[in-house]
């Protein structure tokens, strides 16, 4: 696939100001993100304060947006980033789907409001893992634990059943699950993981389920396990005014970038980051002249 | 006049998204500026990177902000504010109307475009004036120079008649002055202000005329003039992501807080300097209860 000029991870109000911005700019961008928009977004019920558009039901606000964004020809790439590698010039994607290119990164991905569970952080990568598609193949004809936070991920449980024994699936959400046969519902609360050199036991409000991995799929990963070295505070994103990062070529905006969570807040962000990402590229291009 | 919890300075996009952030969290706001908007808005040929509002004329982006603080109940003072002090618990804004009390203030006013004159700083106060009202009794029988950015400036030579023996006045627009007899209307371009104690004469490209007082009547004053100690960085006023100042109480937002000069993220910075400003009030009140 070619390479991007900025690639934007999210389509909440941030992702999307940066995508229009970036196209005035004449950038070539990839949008990456839910075509929903961030349920953040179409789910709130009603924006009181987002300027020009007073009263806005969040559904209402959603379809101005995607009014804007369509009538400018953005368009989205449905995948979900489970990894950004800074490579010195460029950056690589990993997605679920396929893996992209891009000359600078805007992280739009909002903050991920549940926290880790014991031994998720410790264990990840040995036998806790994000994705599925990616990480199946090692777990042929093992025992694996999801832990789904929305019903989205039922696709990705299917998918494991194609490859590995057992599927136990633990729904964190309301609805009945609609998953193939093969998968095993199992309607715990995830509590904890333990285990030894790696992951091996998922601990859950009635007892102990011993799996060879635990995928833990919500709709978004933290800053610091998503971008390898990226300096955070908390759950946000360290920043400045130009809304860079610690890594060169990298910027954020949006609820990642810190408080208040407003849809306008991130918006401005959104122009702010985009803005910045189009004199990083200037200044590289220029670099690149003189060199 | 009774004391506002928050006096918004500017309404362009950032001064409007504070007012309507600050009306949502039950605060008792001033508004202060023109009805009219911020010229930059209105007559803004087409913007289009507002979120939500596409491909929208600078005319049709004002008249849906408009619409927005009406609904709202928001109202707007106009007067022109020539100096804010900090008063300790509180700031005083002077008007060239009226005199406002506020517990805290937010600058909106944008940049200012015009360079000053030589001499403008060196004799401000001593010889050159920023508000006829103020300071027109200082100059009874007096000869003054007013020097006007723009048409609204009229009254200001007007009135000035009233009080001054000869009032010559320097309109630096296109449009034909329409001023009272008394009014002598040079058009010559003002170039430098010179003086020895005080200010003197006004040098313009004709020559030069003795005065007893230079009126130079801007849109906007540069902040480090409007607010006494105010720490700025060439055009703008030092800032953080929260948009406070080196002023307890005192935040920025919009132009004034440094580029991109962009409404969607003047908006977003309204938005966050409304915010911190609740927070400030917020600990105020508790540091009262606790004494």
């Amino acid at each position: 696939m070619e390479r991007v000029d900025i690639a934007i991870i999210g389509t909440g109000p941030g992702g999307l100001e940066a995508a229009i911005t970036a196209i005035n700019r004449n950038k070539k961008i990839l949008l990456i993100g839910s075509r929903d928009f961030s349920d953040k977004v179409s789910k709130a019920h009603m924006i009181k304060n987002y300027l020009g558009l007073p009263d806005a039901a969040g559904d209402v606000l959603a379809k101005s947006f995607k009014n804007h964004i369509e009538g400018m020809g953005v368009e989205i790439t449905e995948d979900k980033i489970n990894a950004v590698y800074a490579m010195g010039k460029y950056f690589s994607l990993q997605g679920a789907n396929e893996t992209y290119e891009a000359t600078t990164v805007i992280l739009a991905t909002g903050v991920v409001m549940a926290k880790p569970y014991p031994g998720e952080n410790e264990f990840l990568g040995r036998g806790v893992s994000y994705c599925a598609t990616c990480d199946a193949p090692l777990y042929k004809g093992k025992t694996v634990a999801v832990i789904a936070a929305t019903k989205k991920e039922e696709a990705e449980a299917d998918f494991l059943t194609e490859v590995c024994e057992n599927v136990l699936y633990f729904p964190l959400y309301k609805e009945t699950p609609s998953v193939c046969d093969k998968v095993t519902v199992i309607n715990e609360k995830p509590l904890e993981i333990k285990g030894d050199m790696k992951a091996r036991t998922l601990v859950t409000s009635e007892g102990e389920h011993n799996v060879d991995c635990i995928f833990v799929l919500r709709d978004a990963i933290s800053p610091g396990q998503l971008v390898p070295g990226l300096a955070t505070e908390g759950a946000h994103v360290k920043t400045d005014r130009q809304m860079t990062t610690n890594i060169p070529g990298c910027f954020v905006c949006g609820d990642l970038a810190g408080k208040p969570y407003q849809y306008i807040k991130a918006a401005g962000e959104g122009n702010v980051a985009a803005l910045s990402a189009v004199d990083y590229i200037a200044e590289l291009k220029k670099g690149e002249q003189q060199a």
